[in-house]
């Protein structure tokens, strides 16, 4: 019956670009990596609007922020103009929370006459970035959002993607939109006052990438381990910027960027470490969950045959020696029950990405691969085997 | 001070793909275009979940459609299973005004467990069309959605495109999303039922895409005039056709689908329409507005010395074969207040738009060009002109 006459098939092409630059003192006013992303030639309005938004941990860490922001916008005010005082949001998970939030950023938008020619400008970790990036992407079907994220985790993954989410129905990220950011300014200095956890948390991202795609990458990640452990910029700021790299080639050459098919090389270690967030309460922050996934698939890896022993102890070591831990007691319990054990973390994954259930595991370091199921007795063996281990560890 | 070596350029392409499928009958069992739609072989999960949503409106029209869809499911069970019965929503744009309407089909799609893989299938007019298909884009960062519009204006207009909107801070569309359907499904018979006022009002976009691009289709248009006023469906099927393709092929050889610059074709003579349609309270349904704005910036086209009088006079005669009205007493009202008067239509749009004013005029029949400011004194005159006419016509 379909007459093939009778369709017209749609093809339509977008190409998003977007610069992100590493930089420090982003707000120096002699700084200029800020005005010249505002500074947008082609639109020939000036100057052009400005809302910024604030995480509430970021202001307290550096009081000094608000007015610093005031007196860039001061000192290139041909180019650009403060439509109101920077905004504070909520800090942390609890901003993916409050759905008032979002609505209070739409009202700042109208309010501040930010149009699709306009800025905001979100400073903040990963989940503040992603609230603010959905109020922006939705606000006249999408405002120009420049992300300075201040965590390691945002400087080297969630940030220079294309995603922005909150949460609804119980559910992490359930409501968002893909949206590239219109730029991402990366300023290493706001990562000295993160706390010990957040500042090594990060780097768990860039351990995935590297084990997925770059074997030279987790050879510098071994070498710098123990100056990234004693807080040194210096080595921090090589690690953020290669694993960003890597997460930005991926999304520019994956083909799907928009995830429309069922692949997920990026959430690597991910269905796991999203249910053991979850089953803690976000006492494990997402950093060190996605540690403790890796480590178990990749022991998972390890025991179907597909890694090498030898390679499946440098891991293990790796994390050892940037101080993440490979396991946490919340993974061996209730596993009886899906909805209680990280096991249910498996048919969560498939369910928020839809379609096949699609898993990447380790052939070797630098060398993922996809599965498209999981042996639930073999993850339990994984499970006991990193539960022996840290008992063997800490004895 | 920024150093080129420290930015990372990064370049995102999206292909999106979307079949628009021309066919009478969508849910006469035997008619397997949206059987083939949903079998989408590459998930490999069956049967695929799928929510309907009818509008009000057309769930009045025509009763017996619940009954057909839940039949057409059961008759392709191997393929799709409904998640629930057909959701009705609000018709016109009352759909649109009401945020509780889009946290309702939130709701729906969480508790009928519609992943990313399942579909939204939305039947209705343009207004409910995009209001479920904003929902649509937001829950899971999208799920799929199958645009089935039952109006002239939706079906050769808006249902083909790539953006979905609601209303906000009393401004029309301003929250929103750029989300390409998963497909569009034209259905002629749903146009047996409309009234003649929107029977004709969508005629009025296939004059814009006319007039802009394809001289051929507007004599064409004049040919058909007396046969659509008659409401031959076999005269409107060719005329939607045609349109949705000028507009698709617009979507697709723009460069800027998702408009992220300044220049908007396809918005010609709405910055009058969309402003006259708020200050009538929306009496003066979308297409018909999109007439007034057209005679509008066309009259002041032929003032501005840009378009020869005969072209002119072709246009308003077809408006009035059409039976479509070119003035309205409220064009000239209050014109010496912006707020109240179409005069600020102009400021508006552009703050719409964002960025520079660009507005699309004519230099003859087919031929659209932009430009980027608009003479006030003309534009009354414009207005005035028009008025004089109508006086002329109507005594």
């Amino acid at each position: 019956m379909p007459d093939p006459a009778a369709v017209i098939q749609q093809t339509v092409q977008v190409t998003f670009r977007y610069p992100v630059a590493f930089t420090t003192r982003l707000f120096d006013p002699a700084n200029s990596v800020l005005r010249d992303v505002v500074a947008d030639e082609a639109s020939a309005v000036y100057p052009k609007r400005l809302l910024a938004v604030v995480d509430a941990g970021v202001a307290e860490a550096f009081p000094e922020l608000d007015g610093q922001i005031a007196a860039y916008a001061a000192a290139h005010a041909d180019v650009m103009t403060l439509t109101e005082a920077p905004v504070i949001v909520t800090g942390g998970e609890a901003s993916k929370n409050d759905p008032a939030l979002v609505t209070a950023l739409h009202e700042a938008i109208d309010a501040g006459g930010i149009d699709r020619h306009s800025y905001v400008l979100a400073v903040g970790g990963g989940a503040v970035l992603d609230m603010v990036g959905y109020a922006a992407a939705t606000a006249h079907r999408g405002v120009r959002l420049i992300r300075v994220p201040t965590t390691v985790l945002a400087q080297d993954d969630s940030a220079v993607g294309v995603k922005n989410s909150i949460n609804a129905f119980g559910k992490k990220n359930w409501l968002g939109t893909f949206a590239p950011p219109y730029a991402v300014l990366n300023d290493l200095h706001f990562l000295t006052t993160l706390d010990d956890r957040d500042w090594l948390g990060g780097v768990s991202e860039a351990v995935k990438v590297a084990l997925l795609n770059d074997p030279a990458f987790f050879d510098q990640l071994e070498t710098l381990a123990h100056a990234l452990v004693a807080r040194d910029l210096d080595a921090m700021a090589p690690v953020v910027r290669r694993c960003a790299e890597l997460h930005l080639n991926h999304i520019a050459t994956s083909g799907d960027a928009f995830e429309m098919g069922s692949s997920r090389p990026l959430d690597f270690g991910h269905w796991a470490a999203h249910k053991l967030e979850q089953l803690t309460d976000y006492e494990v922050r997402h950093g060190e969950a996605v540690a403790i996934g890796i480590a178990l698939d990749s022991t998972y890896s390890y025991l179907a045959g597909y890694l090498a022993e030898a390679d499946w102890q440098r891991i293990l070591d790796l994390f050892g020696n940037l101080n993440l831990a490979v396991f946490h007691p919340r993974l061996a319990e209730h596993l009886d029950d899906p909805e209680q054990s990280v096991l249910g973390g498996l048919q969560e994954f498939r369910e928020h990405l839809g379609g096949r259930l699609t898993i990447m595991l380790l052939r070797g370091i630098g060398h993922g691969f996809e599965v498209h199921e999981m042996d639930e007795a073999l993850i339990r063996q994984s499970i006991a085997r990193l539960s022996i281990l840290i008992a063997a560890t800490t004895s």
